[in-house]
């Protein structure tokens, strides 16, 4: 039997008791609203998450890279949102999903793009579902809502061959800077207001608009009023970090993956310890870091072996390559921290850790001392 | 054939001709000085680099894995230096190494270590070589030269059943922080100086130091005295990035790993451009961030598709998983850069953008516009 003891360090631990209750919490909070919970995969890039994720929903997801959409269709899902701007020199990777029978959808927001892709399916002999993006205030990609160049490109993707307008998508990733809860109410009301405006433009010119699509994880959890939608997008809630806790996102007793670390050295002489998980197995993200927030934990907070309690006011001050230099507010406390002692470090945006690793070690729901399997991951493109 | 053009984005792009000159430059600049050259392949984590580094060399590496020493020893190299500080933990997969006939070196700081590592040892009954790990100025593991400890560690290590002192180590990562060649001649001659150090403090106690290994890519590219020095370690050199290239330890026109990526959408409201190469394909390295460098290159600094050429002065301003958002001084060049379009990606810390990827698409030595190979890297522990 493998044992949360008996792992190599470092190594991505998936608490799936933590995990089932937070997917349960996502799909009770839309059941019953009209609005259908499409979990996005490119946080957890695993067949076995995503069937968590989807129990009780309707079965289609969101990805990032056509891997996933490859990799997510090869294990029987073919209902997939691939949310980021097409351009016709994927349409092969494309096309060979859509024949072989699944429901593919792609996002423009360009004009000159679709006549592009148009161009692409129809020397494919495919036709291309696609959703017009949006901005909502992320200032990243999309159009703005309520300018003519919404209906424009609707009718484009209407008439061409090839092509056909599916409806409006956005992505409020500027949830990720609200840091009060009028704030998030009102981010997501805006991401909402924004879709439906868009969605209200095609249909008013005659065009058809079956999907109104939204989603961010932070709007997901505290959109109040979902009049118009279709669809909410979502996939960082499975998991959970330090960021979504400092926003308001998620528990901190809640977030379901950590790395397990080994203490590896000490330097009272610097009031620090070693860790040997540092830049790759953590990553460098700094979420944390941001404005406003209540608290720097540098590159990941530190908790006992099993992840029950914070460590004082330990952190992950520093990274290199393969070390991680562990701090504190005050007096390091080395007696609690012996050299060989493990830790779990809570990451600050999960995204970004859980791609150093090829896969999950599954803590058992019942018994999280044991290790109950390992999940694959899909990284890459 | 594999074509430059014929690739999917983003992937990574190792062009062979400079791999192949800043080894040779590396291994000329330590031809006949007395010290060897022992490449450090954390960075590149392939074999067929490290063959290629290791041409005209006395044949040992360094890793900063398990995982990377069980790799390399498969592939035949036997002289290994893992250098990140040992814990008894890891002493069965050593142990694997050291049976199978693997020369293997580890490295420590404390005493207590030494002792438990001792009992492994024999617990294993193998007899592990172990390098005293000093702190140069970098402020991670290691102890001072000239301190008692130093002495005490090594007469453990020389006495301890299981346990042998091969000599000592130190790394001046702190050669990053230096801002002129000065400064680099200077942190250079420090490294140099703490080794020869504490050797002569092991030498004068009746103790063996064989070894007596420094090195980081900077220190080795401008260090100018090796008396005393038995190795020389660095890794960067083989890529360069554009951190190495602003503390002068690499030419920009010599950088050999690149990102192709692929122009998705224009923002000419934001004066910005979308790539399909985000966190994920990029990593979320600063360092050109850091104070006292000649420019902030953001995620990235901007090539055109053969990277011959910078484009204007566009980096990769910010990033999203999956999407980079390009920006420039000035107006964005638009023209330049049209959808669809395809460039190069300078990364800002090389050893962290090639750990997002399985392996190297590597370019042909004559023909920098044709994909000769893929060369697999060895991520993970």
């Amino acid at each position: 039997m493998t044992t949360l003891a008996s792992l190599e360090t470092p190594c991505l631990i998936l608490d799936g008791g933590r995990l089932e209750r937070n997917a349960a919490r996502m799909t009770g909070r839309y059941a019953g609203t009209g609005v259908k919970l499409r979990p996005h995969m490119k946080t957890a890039k695993s067949i076995d998450v995503a069937r968590i994720a989807l129990a009780g929903n309707f079965g289609g997801i969101t990805v990032s890279t056509l891997k996933e959409a490859e990799y997510f269709a090869d294990h029987g899902i073919d209902d997939i949102i691939y949310a980021v701007g097409l351009v016709p020199e994927k349409l092969s990777r494309i096309a060979r999903l859509i024949r072989r029978g699944a429901q593919l959808t792609g996002i423009t927001d360009s004009s000159a793009m679709a006549e592009a892709i148009s161009r692409a399916a129809v020397a494919e002999g495919v036709m291309v579902d696609l959703l017009i993006e949006l901005d909502s205030g992320e200032r990243r990609g999309g159009l703005i809502a309520g300018s003519a160049g919404v209906v424009d490109l609707g009718r484009a993707l209407h008439d061409l061959p090839g092509t056909r307008l599916a409806g409006v998508l956005t992505h409020a990733g500027n949830s990720y800077h609200c840091r009060s809860l009028e704030d998030l109410y009102r981010v997501a009301e805006e991401e909402r207001l924004v879709a439906v405006t868009a969605a209200d433009q095609l249909r008013a010119a005659g065009l058809p608009c079956a999907v109104v699509s939204v989603g961010s994880t932070p709007t997901a959890v505290h959109g109040q009023n979902f009049d118009g939608l279709t669809e909410m997008r979502c996939g960082v809630y499975m998991f959970g970090d330090v960021f979504q806790h400092e926003i308001a996102s998620h528990g901190l007793e809640d977030i379901a993956v950590s790395v397990l670390a080994t203490v590896i050295g000490h330097r009272p002489d610097l009031n620090a310890a070693l860790i040997d998980a540092g830049g790759l197995a953590l990553s460098k993200d700094r979420s944390t870091g941001a404005p406003g927030l209540a608290e720097d934990v540098g590159f990941g907070m530190i908790m006992d072996e099993t992840c029950a309690r914070r460590i004082g006011r330990v952190r992950v001050g520093h990274v290199y390559q393969e070390h991680g230099m562990l701090v504190s507010d005050g007096l390091f406390p080395f007696d609690d921290l012996p050299v060989g002692a493990r830790v779990r470090v809570l990451p600050n945006h999960v995204c970004m850790t859980a791609a150093m690793y090829d896969g999950y070690r599954v803590l058992d729901m019942d018994d999280p001392r044991r290790v109950a399997d390992f999940w694959p991951r899909v990284n890459g493109w």
